[in-house]
């Protein structure tokens, strides 16, 4: 008997690695003599610095960068096992969670700390980079990622602008002589599940800047610095960065990655499965076990576990999704690869209830145990 | 695919029959061609009558008798399909649910509707019962039931004394030349899943008296009348209706019917599954799903799904048991027969919600569903 576990974290209650040890200790209650393999899932979100480092063997790094206010933080980013490949979520450096809500505004807010992650990631030796999107409290089409890498922005007066999404509107000119030499040894991939421009109706400012700070009017002046600056880029450079599936992600920083980092925007689900070699790793597996905190429409558009249950279809591996909570919508996973999928919860409780961490674990250990028992006994034929 | 489905009500909720239904579609969903016998199920408590008309094909009766307060109560028993064996729960002629709570007085409490119940089956044709003790109002030792079938209980002056407990110390003399001519042609099979004697202080009234609505000086007098009456009865007949397991249940009607009517008492799930052949109806299959709302350590004491796991667990048959909730105390019963268990809850929700009968349904019909996908990808070996 052989099993992978690959689940996400339950967000706000476990963390996956700590979910992954009560499932497996609910396989071995039944099995003991199982072979347990687990590979922490992320879809490109929150969780996947700790995901991949965690399935990969690699190490936390911590480096205190610039803020979205401009302040200094400490910010995490990953190398995975192989030495040269840094992982960095965006929103270590530049996320939401970093602004007190009474501050928020995405005229102010920068990117800049990113840069610099990647920026001491290439110090270490790192040429590969996988990069979470996502979360992100700027609107500021990644120019100050770019100038912490030295990409120069001048205005009227051949100065240099200042960081944040207000200084959009006055870049004249592009000075590439500053780049950081090593930046042309590097690829970038880059896990982006939002397929918006980057201005327009559907672009980065109408789309995310209220949920970051802006008001109707601010989202009308943030709509016109990112159209500025993609008409710049495209007479200084001749490259569109409007027009890409995911430009408007992270207040532009898709635009960014893709347009001077030359970067492959990507399903973070499929990235994360391919860095972890999930294919590979699936091998003469008996049974899947995936899940995440809730399962129910939204995980049919792409998050992990139907990753995963993608790539055990095709090798006919039965699939079983645990959850918090499912929906009747959850219903359509079975048509994608999960075989079955279950609530974990054992009895009527609240949420909060629902989400307390030893709750959750205890919970997952127990349905694993329950569902291992009956597919012993039907396994073993105790009746066929 | 043979397929036994045999759940207990889930209490508040649904009914036994409706649950069975939902696990069926959720079986066929999987398994159009299945073959599923459904046994409704009942622990000789409330809705036992129900479950065994449903499960033999029997009828329901509706009769007119003297209810615990002798006013006029509709009590409603059933008749078995083979025509000859009638079902009673006693509370339906003398429960507490027929005494409003501000005048629970187990001094005035009669089981008289209890015999004008036998009596009528008798009319019918019945010469085989199956009782169901429980709820009952009452503290009389079953006099009342006694009275209404020809038994005479006299005082002093040779008269015969009044119905209620507060008659049982007066009784002096007990004459047999009236009792109903066909009584003697029947038999009683007694559900009672307690064991308490009839008297002293595991008795009827130490122990069941409070919840009748007895103060503890009312509890000391009917306890005298229990031991009163015993004496007699061993005195007049010779026949010891203390020291029995269950004298006490019901109020004493454990006594009556045993040292009265000969009857046999007995564990109420084993009496319902005799009276189903459940061992019979388990030949030939492949699985059985059980179930009731609440799967706690009270169900490890004897309750309807055990029973079904522990004889299922002689042929070898994998049992799934569905619940509302379960606890952590539920592990017990996989050592006792049932395979596996699951709650049917799907998201973090109230108990009020959990009860609603639509959620149930739903819920039971899902995982159901959700299982036999499971069963199903395991038995026909996508992966061995």
């Amino acid at each position: 008997m052989k099993v992978l576990i690959a689940i996400d974290s339950f967000k706000g209650s476990i963390s996956s690695v700590e979910g992954s040890e009560a499932i497996s200790l609910g396989i071995k209650d039944i099995y003991p003599e199982a072979e347990i393999v687990t590979l922490p899932l992320a879809d490109g979100g929150e969780g996947t610095v700790e995901a991949l480092v965690q399935a990969t063997g690699g190490k936390l790094v911590k480096k205190v960068v610039l803020g979205p206010l401009k302040e200094k933080v400490e910010a995490m980013y990953g190398i995975l096992g192989d030495g040269k490949t840094a992982v960095i979520e965006v929103a270590e450096a530049c996320g939401l969670p970093l602004v007190p809500s009474n501050q928020r505004n995405p005229f102010l807010t920068t990117t800049y700390g990113v840069g610099e992650l990647i920026s001491d990631a290439i110090e270490k030796g790192c040429r590969e980079f996988v990069i979470g999107l996502g979360g992100s409290a700027t609107n500021d089409a990644g120019v100050g990622m770019l100038q912490a890498l030295g990409f120069r922005f001048l205005n009227l007066h051949d100065e240099e602008v200042g960081l944040g999404a207000e200084s959009l509107l006055s870049i004249r000119k592009i000075d590439l002589s500053h780049v950081h030499a090593k930046l042309k040894e590097c690829s970038f991939k880059v896990a982006c599940d939002v397929n918006n421009p980057l201005y327009g109706p559907d672009g980065a400012a109408f789309i995310f800047g209220p949920q970051k700070g802006a008001t109707p009017d601010m989202v009308k002046q943030l709509d016109k610095g990112l159209e500025h600056f993609a008409e710049i880029v495209l007479d200084e450079l001749g490259t569109d960065i409007h027009n890409i599936e995911g430009a408007g992600a992270a207040g532009g920083l898709g635009a960014a990655f893709s347009g001077f980092l030359h970067a492959d925007l990507q399903s973070g689900i499929e990235l994360v499965l391919k860095i972890i070699e999930m294919e590979k790793n699936m091998q003469g597996v008996d049974f899947v076990v995936t899940g995440e905190g809730k399962l129910d429409g939204q995980t049919s558009m792409g998050k992990a576990p139907l990753g995963v249950a993608h790539l055990a279809q095709k090798y006919e591996i039965p699939v079983v999704a645990l959850a918090g909570g499912v929906t009747e919508e959850t219903a359509a996973l079975n048509e994608l690869g999960i075989t079955s999928y279950f609530s974990i919860m054992n009895a009527p409780m609240t949420l909060e209830e629902a989400m307390d961490s030893k709750v959750t674990y205890n919970n997952l250990r127990s349905t694993t145990n329950q569902l291992f028992r009956l597919l012993q006994a039907v396994r073993t034929g105790v009746k066929k």
